[in-house]
């Protein structure tokens, strides 16, 4: 057996087991077209690495023959964390290699943009209080998994953009693997909602399928083929950003028809001014509880916002002909947009065919999930590490 | 080795070899991770089966030492056929099982849209006379694949709606299996356009880019990972119909805003027609001609349709972020989408990294081409189906 094809099976393998949860090493070959022979050399050197366990078969309690056993990933092999950076606030979260959430914790920010360093040491500072919550400390954790607005090419670590950071063009990963001193894998929030939907939300099951994401700016997550979409240079699925009016209102990014120049609070609220002459001072909360009181100028406002959404979203399942829409967040405040009309109207923008279109649904939590997402992403890269210096440990 | 691992060791190890166009025995080994015995087993039996032969290596001719054998594909082991339906032509090829081009031919049709029976009996009618151009007849060829405008389930072979046929909701895939008596394969043009930069195109060598082509109507092809992406439903890559204006200009279709119905021909026409109180007998030719030559009514609106399509083309850009835009067609007369003019506002359109924008090449090309695209997919399917005969026989 080569170098190559032990690593190859030894992958293979290990995603088999993990996918799951407990498996009888006999149904791996057969799964996996790895021969039983193979099976049993690779599930060896996985058991004395530590990276699982054998557990007695749920099935082999009937009292009779030689107790059956599984093969399951051992949770205590590993020790995970993931963030996440909100407009003022960090969550965190711990797992273990299974994926069992053993802590997690939120921590208010001062401001919204940092300079990177000082975010980085405030990020290590808080990693490692959470560590310590369960009795371990910032150096037990063999990978931070952290998701940030804004446009990020997470190969590479490197942030174009972010309104967490007050510089552009930052290569953040290293900055963070450098201040933590532990392995850091940064993404764009949105494609961690979108993991964390896969991995534990609306999306199990599902192989295809777009989660976008309503805060102060507009995300999206694709998965294609189970995995996530991220485009070739990190500014892919930038939802936010395509344009449903050519030359139309001036958005923050600087171009102008943006669907955030029209859905977003900023956006809302630029309305209202305009409207009443600069003498509106509503917030947003405000401006959408007047529409629903039959306001007509705020009915006016929310309603275009509405049907820009719309019609945002219909040129997705254009594109891309998803099974199921996510509409994932937090904020009660985007309801108007998560509305059954809004929804309607994306259904009548799409192309019509005798068949349903597809499934849209409202999933509505918390920042902690967000983490846990960050946190899946840094369990699927610090699984793919551990068996990289299996490899080394072999050869 | 059970029934399950020799069924993926044959299909990883004959794609391999597919891929590779002629390689040794012992690199399959190494590059697949598949043991040493089991390559010469499964190589074995393809040779058997006539799949792929031995050929003397090139790099053997030294001498000395025992002569080294390569294998590779069999040529003679299918016949495949690829075509596709425009406005008012068929496009034929004959490919053999490596890919090489055999034959081809071109036919008029005296109508646009058929009944599917109808187009069915023709199109057996010239496939068969294309196989007799080599001696060989319909029942000859192994696999035809054809590509059609409009939305197509390929999975299913069902055509939702499309130009070409007068009915919608076809088992047009099924009904051309029954009266070819071979296998068909059938997909949305633009797809096999895309299939085809792929195999033999600008595509080669990327895994992730984006064909737009340009007849009557806009169609798109996506290829995601090396593979065509097709949604869920069918009815993905639909981005003629992706909406460039919330109530806008009426489509073809019975909806409003769509891209098409600002950059198609008719749409073109129909603006002219408007601006002359209905007395502009122009066709699209003249009408771009006289734009050209500084008629300012004719200026206005060729211009408003590139800016259409450029506003079109960065929302693409904004979601997939590919490396590569393919704009790929026969008719000269879209010359006018694929200005520079057009591909410069795109890049202002587009979200704004330090990174340059995507490429986008055009790529001019004849219906031989888009009928190779289906020969190519045909070939896919048809070694897959060669595949499964072979497990028949051996289980």
């Amino acid at each position: 057996m080569s170098v190559n094809q032990r690593e190859i099976g030894r992958r293979t393998l290990f995603a088999e087991i993990r996918r799951h949860g407990r498996i009888p090493r006999i149904n791996l070959a057969e799964l996996t077209g790895i021969s039983r022979a193979t099976v049993t050399t690779i599930t060896a050197e996985l058991l004395r690495e530590g990276l699982i366990e054998e557990v007695m078969s749920e099935s082999s309690d009937k009292g009779r023959g030689r107790p059956k056993v599984d093969l399951k990933v051992r949770g205590a092999a590993r020790l995970i964390a993931g963030g996440k950076i909100s407009n003022r606030s960090v969550s965190l979260v711990l797992l273990d290699f299974e994926g069992t959430q053993l802590a997690g914790h939120e921590v208010e920010l001062d401001q919204t943009a940092h300079e990177s360093g000082e975010l980085a040491a405030l990020l290590a500072g808080h990693v490692g209080e959470l560590a310590e919550k369960i009795d371990r400390s910032l150096a037990d954790v063999a990978g931070f998994g952290l998701g940030i607005a804004g446009i990020v090419d997470a190969p590479r670590g490197f942030v174009h953009w972010s309104p967490s950071l007050t510089a552009r063009n930052v290569e953040f990963g290293k900055i963070l693997t450098a201040t933590l001193g532990i392995p850091v894998f940064l993404d764009n929030d949105a494609n961690l909602v979108a993991m964390a939907e896969k991995s534990f939300g609306l999306g199990q099951g599902h192989s295809d399928f777009i989660v976008v994401t309503i805060e102060s700016g507009v995300g999206m997550g694709v998965v294609i083929n189970d995995e996530i979409y991220r485009g070739t240079r990190g500014c892919g699925a930038e939802f936010g950003h395509t344009k449903v009016q050519l030359e139309g209102a001036l958005c923050r990014c600087g171009q102008r028809g943006c669907l955030e120049a029209y859905v977003a609070d900023y956006a809302l609220l630029r309305e209202a001014m305009s409207a009443s002459g600069g003498q509106d001072s509503r917030q947003v909360e405000e401006l959408l509880a007047a529409a629903k009181g039959g306001d007509a100028v705020a009915g006016s406002i929310v309603e275009r916002a509405g049907r820009m959404f719309a019609m945002g979203l219909a040129n997705l399942v254009n594109i891309f002909d998803p099974e199921l829409i996510i509409l994932a967040g937090e904020q009660m405040q985007a309801s108007h947009l998560y509305a059954e009309e809004v929804i309607e109207v994306m259904r009548k923008l799409i192309v019509q065919v005798d068949k349903a279109p597809p499934e849209v649904v409202v999933h509505k939590w918390g920042n902690q999930m967000w983490a846990r997402g960050a946190a899946a992403y840094a369990l699927d890269n610090v699984s793919e590490l551990a068996l990289q210096e299996m490899k080394d440990h072999v050869a």
